[in-house]
Parts: structure tokens; sequence; C-alpha cells
């Protein structure tokens, strides 16, 4: 029998711990809403104290977050605007607590991993794994593992056209306004529209804005990062045509330049859905403990 | 006595050829202007044959380029805008005519690479070469080494907001019209305000609206890719003051949202000059044969 992992997804509404060795084989698996970080942490270390030891964590964590192995604050949560978790510690607790190796990434790149293992990401060695739900988070893989620079990518937060003529809404980003994530979130369209994604009819104009603004958003990580495939996930593409929106808009932005038939003809082979949907993080949490 | 590499770079104006070790150890040098395909291959393949053979030669070319080791056009310069370079081999024909081994990249990957070995990028395992000159280039180095995905980094074409009050320009882009390099490049800036760059004066309103698109375009760089630092050069940066103005702009433009102090602080240590100036891409190149 191989070795047991755990994993560990902290989302901004929703925590999910699980033990086991991947899709079809989880031992034990539980989720909780993400309370204050005491609270939380504890619920983490009662599910892993009641089950077997794992060999290793993974924790995929909301961001911003310290990746950094030589900083004093690895594993933290930093600069967050979530409520009372600002510089919060999550992986040395866990880590001490239970005795076991812990490997820490934000939640997009654990779901890149996850997706790259057993999913939508399969046979790329770069990807981006793009999530448009309460906010919007960007991870990216650099030849097969997830890419850390300087911090980790937060492509929700980039600035993008805002035509105030057509869209006066001014953005729902607390520090930045009209960012990415301000304007194209499931956030950003609540505010916007008065009513929760999932309550705006399948017809409503919003659903074409929201394509031009996913569209412009995922044109400039094509170029910046240029990965091998795109997987688009996260609540709001809970849209049934969404998807198939944008992929008709990001070709005519990129108006030819880039030759790959994946940004042309073949774009639904670029812009793919997860195939793991919204057990990718709490999977590529344990892929990421497979990987330490 | 080391090995001897040779370094290609083929730019939208000017090619230059070398021979040698790296910087201070150049044994032989050329430059000349980029005419047609033909003529200006026959120069590179003179150039070589009038010297000892090389081990390797690196090429770094401007975009777009074909980096695909399993395509039949790997070493093909694609969709460029420049007249008579659209589909043409640079690569294979060296490599066939020479009988060496080839490296072949983008210009701008070539000068990270070349500005990480000898120059301004030591020591950062992730860097970003931007090169705002007659157009906008990026290229990216991940854990060291040219990051290829689908295609390459083009983050000189993504959008930025652009509020045609305050800059009613169009955009000097020919596929897309108001993209980064549309609105930042020096021909942008030649065209918007009738003279070239270095001949707009010194306290000319263009250089703070310059800065405030170089700003923008380096935030989304910086989300979307989280280099350890980016290397800014090109010929529009020759503005005394451009960097510094630059500089000041980005952490407003980041709201304090990622805590790196190379980001608030310390940002003199994240965006730097070149070290190598205009030798960056030819010593890349020699770069690049020497990683082949």
């Amino acid at each position: 029998m191989a070795e047991l992992y755990g994993g560990v997804e902290t989302g901004g509404t929703w925590c999910v711990c699980a033990l086991g060795h991947g899709p079809g084989a989880i031992l034990a698996e539980t989720q909780f809403a993400t309370a204050k970080p005491e609270p939380t942490l504890a619920q983490m270390l009662e599910f892993f104290r009641a089950h077997p030891r794992p060999a290793a964590i993974g924790i995929g964590s909301f961001g911003p977050v310290d990746l950094d192995p030589a900083s004093p604050t690895w594993g933290y949560v930093t600069a967050t605007p979530k409520p009372g978790w600002r510089h919060v510690s999550v992986g040395q607790v866990l880590g001490d607590a239970l005795g076991v190796p812990i490997a820490f990434d934000t939640d997009v790149a654990a779901a890149a991993l996850g997706e790259k293992r057993w999913g939508a990401g399969r046979g790329a060695e770069s990807l981006c794994y793009l999530t448009v739900g309460t906010g919007i988070g960007t991870g990216l893989l650099s030849r097969g593992r997830p890419w850390h620079g300087l911090v980790h990518p937060e492509g929700g937060h980039m600035r993008l056209p805002h035509d105030r003529e057509r869209d006066p809404f001014g953005g729902s980003c607390p520090l930045h306004g009209d960012c990415w994530e301000g304007l194209a979130s499931g956030g950003a369209m609540a505010a916007r529209w008065g009513v929760r994604p999932e309550a705006l009819e399948l017809g409503h104009p919003g659903w074409a804005l929201e394509a031009d603004y996913l569209a412009l958003g995922i044109l400039n990580l094509t170029l910046v990062a240029s990965p091998e495939r795109v997987i688009v996930g996260g609540g709001v593409l809970g849209h049934p045509a969404l998807l198939g929106m944008v992929r008709e808009r990001l070709p005519g932005l990129l108006g030819g330049y880039l030759g790959a038939p994946e940004l042309r003809s073949e774009i639904d082979r670029y812009l793919v859905p997860p195939q793991l949907g919204d057990r990718a993080g709490v999977l590529g949490a344990i892929a990421l403990a497979q990987a330490l």
C-alpha cells in the first residue's frame, strides 16, 4: 500500500481536509467553513489527529502567502483582505503540531498541480489555472512545478481596459478598484447587477461583458506567460455558455499575432474546463505533498 | 582555452554576430543592418565562415518565433509584421550551412539569459527582461532558463487601461492598436508626438504618460509572472529620469497587496537597468549556445 498523504485547501469560504492517494483513493475527508484562524486551524488538527499520520501534508491556501523557504514567515497568509487572517501562520502551525513535513502553496497552484496530475492539465508542462469565483486567482506551473518568483502569481489584480461608458461600475476590489477581479469576479458581478451571478439570467447583457473581461485577462495571461493551456474554473463559469463566449473572443483579441493553432481553430484545446471540478484544490494539495 | 561560441542577435533594425566566451572575451564581432532575409543570412554565414568554427551558435531573434524542437518550422521567424520576414528559417539555415549545433530563442530571452549570467540578473532564478524601444518585448527566465510555453512571452502586446480623454492617441500597433506596445513603445511615442523619443524634451508631459504606461505594464508582468527582478532596457529608457518615475508609480498601483520589500521601499532592487547595455542580446546569444 502506498504511503498516505494529507491535503488541505484553505479557501476564502470553505476549508477541505483529506487523506489519501488521489482521486478515487480518498480515505477520509472533511469540509468546514473558514472561520477565524484559531478555530479553523483547530479543526484541521482535529481531522488529522483522528486518522493515521500521513507521510506529508500539502496545503493550498488563499493568498497572498509567503512561499520563501528561507523566510521566518514561510507558510503564512500575508496581506490578505480577509478579516483576521493577515499575517497568520498556517504551514508552520500544522507542521509543528502534527510533526509531518508540509508542502505549502497557493490554492490555485495546488489546483494547477492537481489538474496536471489527474485532470485537464495532463501532458502540459506549463499551465495556468484560472479561477473566477468570489475573486479571481491564477496559478502557474513551469516545467511541471508551481511557479514561484518574487512572491507568486496574482494575475487577478492586473489592470485591463475599462470602458466606463459601457460599464460605469467602478470596480469592487477594495485595494485596486477596477482591476480584473474588481471588474469580473463573482463579487464584482454581484455588486454591479445586484444579484449573485448564478441568479443573473442567461441572456442578460452582463454575461457578454463578463466574457469580454475574461477574454481580455486571459489574453494578457497568454501574452505574458504563454502557458501551454489555461484551465478555467470557479463558480462564475457555471454559466453554460460562458467558456464558449470567451473562446470566441480570444483569437480576435490576439489578431493573428501568435501562430499556434491552440490560439485559433483549436482554442477548445487551449481554454479548457477543470476535470477535477471543485476537488482540484484539495487533490492538488495531496499532489503537493507527494511532490515534496 | 575554453571552447569558442557564436552569438547572433537578429534585431528588427540591426544584426550582430560575435564569437567568443563572454563579456571581455569576444574574439570577433560584426554588425550590419537587418535587410531582407537572404542577404542578411548570407552576411551571418560570411562572418562565421571567416573565423574558426564555434562549438555551438546561439541565436536571439526578433519574434514571434517557433521554439518547438519537435516542429518542422523550429528556428523560424513566424507571424512577424516585419516585411519579408514572415515564415523565414533562421536557425535551420545557419545550422545546416555551418554544421554546428544551434540554440534558438527570442532576442529578449537571450538578453535575459545574458544579464543573468553576466549582468543585472545575477542571483535571480526568475527574471523578466523588458525592452522598450521601437517595440516592447518581454523575455522570462524560469528556474534560470528561458521560459517557453505554448509559444513564448510577448507581453508587449497585452492590453492596458487607456484613458482616451487624457491620451486620445489611438495606438500604433498594426495588429492591436492600443496594446502596450501601441501606446508606449518608442514607435508609439514618435507617432503620438511627432518627434522621436530622444528628441522629446525632458520635461514634456509625454514622459509622465510614458511612465504611467510602463508602470501599468510592469504591474501586470509582476502580477502574472511574479519574477524576482525586472530588467528594464531599450532606447526609450535613455531618458535619465524615466526609470525613477516608473519606480515611483509601481508601489502605488500595487496598493500594498504584495508584501515583498522589493515592491515597496527596495524597488530599486526590483526594477533595474541592464548592465550589459545594448550588448545583452548578442552576449545572451553566446550564453544560449553555452547552455545548449
